[in-house]
């Protein structure tokens, strides 16, 4: 029986996704929790988050060894009073065979939250990150929009990273500007590693005016990681939504806005 | 020479305001951080935070040995370079000998975070307490107006605090309602010991229906700490600002939209 599972949680206290000896890891608490009422579930996520960086919607999946036959809410309501605050199952879907979170994937969407004010904000640390205020926002935008596209990034892409291709479709790169706070949107069919952050970064070269928005497309050409700005902080990216093809996106959607038990 | 400070700090990670051997409390780092620019200082502020509380604009006070002569924006820098990230000084203003943090201030503000959803959200849980959905925001914002004027508000203290009088004047205490956001913001000349959390614990016994509000008139009829709802817990609070006559405010306004260095 395959269960996906959509997850947030606040990244400050956890290294990454990905299991480790010895770690607080989001795959190794979330595979201890399921343990407990489903016996070991191996989980495979849409993608590794880095430590220190956020969900609101994480796709994770497994397959269990024995079915589980009680309404899947009622497992949800069992995962959350295990897990810790830090860490949430907003729902439970069963899944067919051929969902896999990460190769079904079809687009990601992220946010990087800034914070443009002289003084740093202790209530909103955790996840946004604050820049010195006098960014140039209409120059940020302009840069943002030269990602659009199917395009190489590679140099967006730090190194340790294994893939076929750094070519990736970015279908939104947006600002979200609410005063102080300054959001940048980010939908593509895929990522590479560090890429949002190191993108966050070379908006921020534009928007302190230490560049023009025409740089960020000799940044693409050269396709060298030194040519771009350096890596945003982790703690201000979220990874808000994964989006499947309708099939599995509606058992996804369903299973999020089912109503839960009273209190979780 | 006496200075002001306009302090923010999340809550989670201090065990309150009051200076305790061996325990991190606003105070205790507040006071460790002015002694390496200034010298001993014992720090006072406009009311002792409780373990989880949060600040916006607490308001402290404290006279220095020896003067500071260079601007005071220069030593709001120093501070917040050796202050924690869950603290910060947003500004530091010289006062004169007749400013008391506590005994000058007019009124405070509190806001009280809510969220009404049937899960909880890892992101915001710091500083916003999750209830179940389905609350009667109608009778919660009647229920708020009742506590409004000048009450005597003994059901609503806590026991363990040495108050002369519990009357006191609410001038303020309104929902702002931003879908399964719901703030509750209060304002008055003084507040008793757990008398933000408690107020809040009986508007969501009303909004959960189990009373009407009319109930509200009842609990302070009967200044009796049994005749209430439980207190709400601490972590859902924060103290947004402390108010002034104006010959102190404006002191304190200014010190805090005073451009500090480009970063801190």
């Amino acid at each position: 029986m395959r269960l996906a599972l959509v997850v947030a949680h606040d990244g400050t206290d956890f290294e990454g996704w990905q299991l480790q000896d010895g770690r607080r890891t989001v795959q190794g608490v979330l595979e201890e929790a399921l343990a407990r009422p489903c016996g070991p579930v191996r989980l495979h996520a849409s993608g590794r988050t880095d430590a220190g960086v956020h969900a609101l919607g994480q796709v994770v999946h497994g397959d269990l060894e024995r079915p589980w036959t009680e309404p899947l809410t009622g497992l949800r309501h069992r995962l959350n009073a295990i897990l810790p605050e830090d860490l949430v199952v907003r729902g439970v879907a069963e899944m067919p065979e051929s969902f896999h979170s990460r190769k079904s994937a079809r687009s990601k969407t992220y946010r990087y939250r800034l914070r443009l004010a002289p003084l740093r904000d202790p209530l909103s640390q955790r996840q946004r990150v604050q820049v010195g205020g006098g960014l140039d926002r209409e120059a940020m935008a302009e840069a943002g929009r030269r990602f659009l596209g199917q395009r190489d990034f590679a140099s967006l892409q730090s190194s340790g990273s294994s893939v076929k291709t750094s070519v990736r479709e970015l279908t939104e790169c947006k600002l979200v500007d609410a005063g102080t706070e300054l959001d940048v949107v980010v939908t593509g069919d895929g990522f590479l590693r560090h890429m949002v952050r190191a993108l966050v970064g070379c908006l921020l070269e534009v928007g302190r005016g230490a560049r023009s928005p025409d740089w960020i497309d000799e940044v693409l050409e050269r396709a060298d990681r030194q040519a771009a700005g350096p890596n945003a902080p982790a703690r201000g990216l979220c990874l808000e939504r994964v989006s499947y093809e309708p099939e599995f996106q509606e058992r996804l959607d369903r299973a999020v806005s089912a109503v839960g038990e009273a209190l979780t």
